[in-house]
């Protein structure tokens, strides 16, 4: 199976079927998006390649699995709807990494360069309203209404939570408040309504469908938080993208604003004399540095960790069973992951 | 009423009725935009100003008006599916322009700046995409998944035209098909289905929909070459957007086609000569002058006009009615506007 949770060995029988599932899901993506245009088609390509970790589908799925009632050991059965709206959350994760990509500038993703690269803004902006209009299209196959409107619900959440970041751009007074709900929004929001879809799907009680949206709420934030330590003190070969955009941006994530609060005078005067001079090579390096001898690094990865926690006390109303043990992985693995 | 027939004053009553539902879905388009983050709302409120013409929404109105079984002469009714799917057209409508004035780098729109002018380009492919998820939200509140799907379909459309559009940028061999193709994707699709999902909202007979459908296809291929006519021979101060732009932007559009199919060896020199040297202050005015006077500009009218002949004889299937003698007026009104 691909994704953050590849290098467990347990539970096999669980992990060959979410990998059968996946593939389903892929060919799902795949006949979305296939256009009479080959130029759309390659291009479709060579943005599935930035299909890494699959997060939101492996959650739908997982969820699904880990919330059907009385369910335990059983073996579980394809799910068509199930299918799709992982494959609808993929797609829109996609269109936010072509549109983010404009945005930041970025050459490079999952080591290939971004369609902006490759193909220039304007392809790549109107690649992401392709792919945003054939999540929706996808999702109305379903003929199910009430799903429409939360997807749509959602994707405005994290509109907004894109808007609020570049309301924020150059604030180096934002507050870890502001932080959190920027990333709650852009983030946490898709991962959440994932896990809750696929628990609903599953015909779970509400109050386990609850807690699987909580579940994806907390770990959404950890991710997120992993995300912006791993372009601050990421290896750019390992992290397979473009690093440093968020300083470059004018972006403040957790680690830069917990350094900003527990840095002595010395250090703050360095990282501002650094931040001014982001033409000189070694910037880059030099921010890590202090990042790290400041106590930043670790303090962040903290409160990732703190939110890894509550997101598997969250799996508590939850039958004993593979699917919830994978999920318990997972949560694990957002936070220790380097790519 | 604000829009394209504001100038007769014929079929005062309907008229009225009209400006009143079109009070209507502004506001229902007002209400679904408003957001907790007033930097969001302040861009909301600048992009409605772009809002002249309405012509979507006034299409979908009218056609329901005009499509409604033996309804000639009755007072009409308001009617909040066809308030709601006019509110979603213009608001695909506007997301489109805010994200065509970044691909295009325009920096004028209804004599208003343009949002990626205003606030750059990030903010504004965000803008357009907080525009798009809504769009598909309030379009979801009906809870019917067939308006869903179709709209999908339609935009998933309009989106692989734009992208067309911008795989033959600086195509200087590209032929008619090809142009058709791209406009009937980008423009007419999206009007066609205003006019269709009127009449549908309105319980119009299958024919009577498919011929306004019709209508609504040929009147929007219309629209867009009076689009193209304009950014090419229009006067900034009247149009009151960037013109120019297309052929900056390597965009041949039908006037440049004919012109390249009709002009003479040394019209065609001077023409060559002009677009290889877009610095000049002089360029706009010499190549309007070789389109005027090889008989370009009249050809691609002629072709609008055409097609304008075409989508008003789709009109009668109709019972006669104030509402049907405004879809005429509008078709003409498409090709005869400076703006």
């Amino acid at each position: 199976m691909p994704g953050l949770i590849e290098h467990t060995e347990r539970y096999l029988p669980i992990r060959l079927f979410l990998s059968g599932e996946l593939e389903a899901v892929n060919e799902i993506l795949r006949r979305q998006l296939a256009s009479d245009l080959p130029a759309v088609n390659e291009l479709c390509r060579h943005v599935a390649r930035y299909q890494g970790k699959m997060l939101r589908p492996t959650l739908t799925l997982l969820c699904g699995l880990a919330a059907r009632p009385g369910s335990a050991g059983q073996v579980p059965e394809a799910n068509h709807s199930l299918r799709v709206l992982a494959a609808v959350s993929e797609i829109i994760h996609m269109a936010t990494l072509v549109h983010d990509d404009v945005l930041d500038e970025s050459r490079l993703r999952r080591n290939a360069p971004t369609v902006n690269h490759l193909r220039g803004n304007e392809m790549a902006v109107l690649l992401g309203d392709y792919l945003i209009s054939n999540a929706f299209h996808l999702c109305s196959t379903l003929d199910r209404p009430e799903i429409n409107r939360r997807i749509g619900e959602t994707t405005n959440e994290l509109c907004s939570g894109e808007l609020l970041q570049i309301h924020h751009r150059d604030d180096w007074s934002i507050d870890e408040p502001t932080y959190f709900a920027i990333i709650e929004r852009k983030t946490a929001s898709l991962i959440s309504l994932c896990c809750r879809l696929g628990a609903e799907e599953a015909g779970a009680d509400p109050a386990v469908a609850d807690a699987l949206a909580a579940y994806g709420s907390r770990m959404g934030v950890a991710f997120q938080i992993q995300d912006d330590l791993l372009d601050l003190i990421g290896e750019e070969r390992v992290v397979g993208k473009s690093l440093g955009r968020d300083l470059e941006k004018g972006k403040l994530t957790l680690p830069m604003i917990h350094f900003f609060s527990c840095a002595g005078p010395t250090q703050r005067m360095e990282m501002l004399a650094t931040l001014a001079d982001t033409d000189a090579e070694a910037w880059p390096s030099r921010v890590r540095s202090l990042l790290l001898s400041s106590g930043a690094v670790t303090s962040a990865h903290d409160v990732a960790a703190g939110l890894v926690g509550e997101a598997r006390r969250e799996l508590s109303p939850l039958t004993e069973s593979p699917a919830r043990h994978l999920l318990d992985d997972l949560a694990c693995a957002v936070i220790t992951r380097a790519s």
